[in-house]
């Protein structure tokens, strides 16, 4: 047998704590949940000053260390963002409470059979230096009866332990074990790559973050795996398009806020209504500066376009860059989206009914969106009142994941003598 | 980069060619595809001398080889296996289709979002050598839109290379791709390895089998993956148990098919009334001549056990042996399942609604029972018409998988110019 680190022993610790913590915490009411919640809430508020300090040290450390500025930016706590992250703490205190709801059936032999919502256990979150992450996470899965085990990014490690710190105070005030939030202030790699193989105590891990981080998480997790978040999305404008329709939806989906998942990377557009629309849309951008990647069709149009590499329509730029294609039907477009779509969001244009329907059907992706925006992929637009990230997988949950994602199957079987 | 073998290419052949033709079959209308699964039916059965003249090859090769009886047994076909077979398929083509269906919500701004099923895309299951396994599981997928690869176990090789030719004649004369079921017939291990190295074209792999090949699958596999199977079942008689109930559930739970995942294994008692049950137990296994593995306590009351060893609680037998332990209270007996569960199936029988309630709160597993058997977690007996196996995993499926287990999440949004 291998030797055990001492950072993975920290990591296995932690995790074995905080599963143990859930096997009671879990039968817990709604209302002592909730109850729970709000008092995280005031406690953080009452915590202000000590959480404001922790959070310089780790502004004071960023700047020191050349951070981009986008990410001083999420890094940054002041009173009114912490009394924002303690509204929405509220909200989810205010949200219908999943477990324990369900279908019951009976069977012929007398059987009562009911499939009711019951927690996962220990879910883990693996994210990036964003405060508000570690506060949304851990009431998004003590709503649900679960416990958590936080490991964000190192540059918020600080904020992190004074914001884990504060919560901790409120779950021992409502009689709870402190080991229901575990938090692994420990950064380095190895503590990720621990916190991956801990199949007995960790029944979900959660990776919010770069391409890189999903990449590891995927290839080497031996615990069960949520992907979220990876978006190469597409507009597509249909022949039949409106096309102001279509100007307001693209420039919507690429330059409301380039840098997040539901934006699109690429347009592709049908020849036959390419040369009135692409300059329309040119016109409509220009204020972002937008730079244009294109094929040999669209280039044509577009004078100061640079021609798309084949690197270019695989990639994911968060950024003011467009990849435009002139495609010569809705088949060839749905089979360039078949080709590149992470299958998260794709958009069509269109008048015709013919042509959204074979959208519907043949585009696989979570949210598929006829004269509409990518930009609406989320849990608090789709109503579901909070999101804990939008899945790129198949099982489990897919698109914007509210808190049933947070949740698995019991299946509760009441008789009376019943054999077979 | 790997030179990849032959029959990593032949495997990659396959899902390749499955995926793809899963694309323009996901969107079959109910109707065809059930028309498909009826002609399936009546194919295998035109086909029947083919067929039981390549399971006799099998059967041949399982004699010379010295394949013991029970498998052999689940490898013999005959006429009427056949047509139960065929007739199962009929039963898959009548019941109700999950893809399509869903919610629709309408947003405050107008967007209209329709929840809706859709099929998982390309399903792979590694399986043992059982030709009925084959056939259901194929159903089973294309019922829900979805392509299948299978990879039985070697020693049924002729019998399944023969259905799935058969099979793929159906698919050919209902105009569909005959890519749309893939058999591996290359069973060496190194085919299994490959299947679960496609992440590209493979949604889901689910492995159905011995503990050996789950845990393979789960440690090596790349594709995600469902766990089925692995049933250590407990089953706890509380001290206000009636004890005649508790021996008729016992008896059933324990005998009427040992080698199944959802018999029990351990049998705990409580201490009041252990003296007055155990024997009657006894008594009513004693045709089964059960072994009995028993803690000190339980080895004072049963004279026949030898003493149980640690592992011995941990074992799934899937033989007439069981482990007898004697707690003296609720709360032990719950410790006990928590610790040695696999999650699948745990039952109680007692007359007390609070020792109900805290069993059902906090013992974590699929199927929960209150006075009744074990042996009832199936699909079939939970009224969904046809399993595809019973998951062991919290996330996605847990308990029994009928066809919703085999569908994703899919968001149509249908809006009319809506940005964010």
């Amino acid at each position: 047998m291998e030797q055990k680190t001492d950072i993975y022993l920290y990591v296995e610790n932690i995790c074995r704590a905080a599963k143990e913590a859930s096997r009671a915490y879990g039968a817990t009411s709604t209302a002592k949940k909730n109850a729970l919640l709000c008092t995280m809430a005031d406690q953080l508020m009452a915590d202000v000053a000590d959480i404001l300090a922790a959070n310089q040290r780790d502004l004071d450390a960023a700047e020191e260390n050349g951070v981009p500025k986008a990410m001083m930016d999420r890094l940054k706590l002041d009173e009114k963002r912490l009394s924002g992250i303690c509204d929405a703490l509220r909200e989810v205190a205010a949200l219908p409470d999943p477990i324990g709801s369900g279908e019951r059936t009976v069977r012929p032999n007398g059987l009562v059979i009911q499939h009711v919502r019951a927690p996962l256990g220990c879910v883990a979150i693996i994210y990036e230096a964003r405060p508000n992450v570690t506060v949304d996470a851990a009431a998004l899965c003590l709503k649900t009866g679960n416990a958590v085990v936080l490991r964000g990014g190192k540059e918020a490690v600080h904020s992190g332990t004074a914001l884990v710190a504060s919560m901790k105070k409120a779950l021992v005030d409502n009689g709870f074990s402190p080991d229901l939030i575990g938090f692994i202030a420990q950064t380095d790699r190895a503590g990720a790559n621990a916190l991956m193989d801990m199949r007995r105590y960790v029944d979900v891990l959660m990776p919010r973050g770069g391409k890189g981080l999903i990449r590891a998480v995927v290839e080497n997790a031996r615990v069960p795996v949520i992907e979220t978040g990876a978006g190469n999305c597409h507009l597509y404008v249909d022949e039949t398009a409106d096309l102001d329709m279509a100007v307001k939806v693209a420039v919507n989906a690429k330059c409301s806020r380039p840098s997040v998942c539901n934006a699109i990377e690429t347009l592709l557009v049908h020849k036959a209504v390419a040369p009135a629309f692409l300059p329309m849309m040119a016109e409509a951008m220009a204020k972002w500066n937008v730079e244009y990647r294109c094929d040999e069709a669209a280039c044509a149009i577009l004078p100061s376009a640079k021609p798309a590499s084949d690197e270019d329509w695989d990639t994911e730029y968060n950024d003011y860059i467009l990849t435009v294609g002139v495609v010569d039907s809705i088949d060839a477009a749905i089979d360039h989206i078949t080709r590149y779509t992470t299958g998260h969001s794709e958009a069509i244009v269109t008048r015709s009914i013919e042509n959204a329907n074979a959208f519907r059907a043949r585009v696989d992706a979570a949210a598929v969106y006829v004269n509409a925006s990518t930009r609406f992929t989320d849990g608090g637009e789709f109503g579901f009142g909070a999101e804990i990230g939008i899945s790129t997988q198949k099982l489990h949950a897919r698109g914007p994941m509210g808190l049933m994602a947070l949740t698995t199957d019991k299946y509760l079987i009441d008789g009376d003598g019943q054999v077979r």
